[in-house]
């Protein structure tokens, strides 16, 4: 029994041997209640939660709480691959768009094609619904790539914009430690300084000047 | 539900809401059939996991394997502050007697005092059995010793040999990259050459030599 919960414990992402014999001692140990409650937790999100019929992020209903909000922009739709960049984006509070979640990228080695990752249900969609602009945010390697060109035709053909988020220097990056591959994306994605700064702010800077 | 389960499994030691939210993504997306499983392992072993009653020892039955078993050798008792220390010991296979698991050590300011490590039930097995030698195995700290030198003593007044096991450099370690703690230990532990060697190994050397 103790055996079967080391080696069951060794189903999670980042967990050994040592440490599901750890987590198991310590739970047995010290937090009985704890398990107790996780096996419940376990069997009720295994057994109830389900991929959203709009845009595939997990819920316990039909559709999920972005997709029945109210309170969301319609006209613009944010393509990512997994749930959890849902939330980091949703916690940044810069987007207040629709999602769409692939569930992974395009990796024909893994079987993973323009079905398994819901392109169909993304195209009714795109046919249907009014939406004016098609945010890609999938990850920077060659499959992130190869996905956003994908849905970025996809979206074209449909009549929306597509855009893809900006891959450069991270806030508070310091360039010498940075590597090539994102210096050499920064460089090519500069912008003009004049669009990046906002107007009112320049008028401040400039009144700022002529007291002087 | 997702939230519970993210919540729930950062009840595993070392586990926080980023990793929690990681093996909860992971095991909706790709391992329902692991995430029941482990549901079930949690259940039980939760319910029915208890302390033996002889040395507790984590088993589902009155008594554990050890205790049970009639090939170790009973006048040997090793005592330990873990489980997780039992089955390092017992993967060593260097000890074949029997164990007494104190789940913790000596520790008044966390409530844990001699009624919380057993030690009335040690007490009442070294006076019953036929107990020669009690080996104490508990960790290196204040706590650890404090325990050790309680135990001990108990040992002695019942007619039991009390040892520890030696604490020094570890195999294999090189003793400039070894803390002063370690090293003061290893030197207050030196034992004579003689008493180290093994006879045998010694008159081969030596006919080695005359051989020369």
């Amino acid at each position: 029994m103790l055996e079967q919960l080391i080696k069951t414990l060794q189903c999670l992402p980042g967990v050994g041997a040592k440490s599901a014999q750890r987590m198991a001692f310590f739970l047995l140990d010290k937090d009985r209640d704890g398990a107790l409650q996780l096996s419940q937790a376990l069997k009720d999100a295994s057994q109830l939660v389900v991929n959203c019929e709009r845009c595939r992020m997990f819920t316990e209903d039909t559709y999920c709480g972005f997709c029945t909000s109210n309170r969301r922009d319609d006209t613009k739709l944010c393509v990512v691959e997994t749930p959890a960049d849902v939330i980091a984006i949703e916690q940044s509070g810069a987007f207040s768009g629709n999602y769409f979640v692939l569930m992974g990228h395009l990796s024909p080695i893994d079987g993973i094609g323009p079905k398994e990752l819901g392109l169909d249900l993304l195209e009714e969609q795109l046919k249907e619904r009014e939406i004016s602009e098609v945010i890609m945010a999938t990850s920077v390697t060659v499959e992130g790539d190869a996905t956003a060109n994908i849905v970025a035709s996809m979206a074209q053909r449909a009549g929306a914009n597509a855009t893809r988020i900006a891959y450069g220097i991270p806030v508070g990056g310091e360039l010498e430690f940075i590597d090539g591959g994102t210096l050499s994306r920064a460089l090519a994605g500069r912008r003009d300084m004049d669009a990046e700064l906002p107007k009112k702010d320049m008028s401040h800077i400039q009144s700022t000047r002529h007291e002087k």
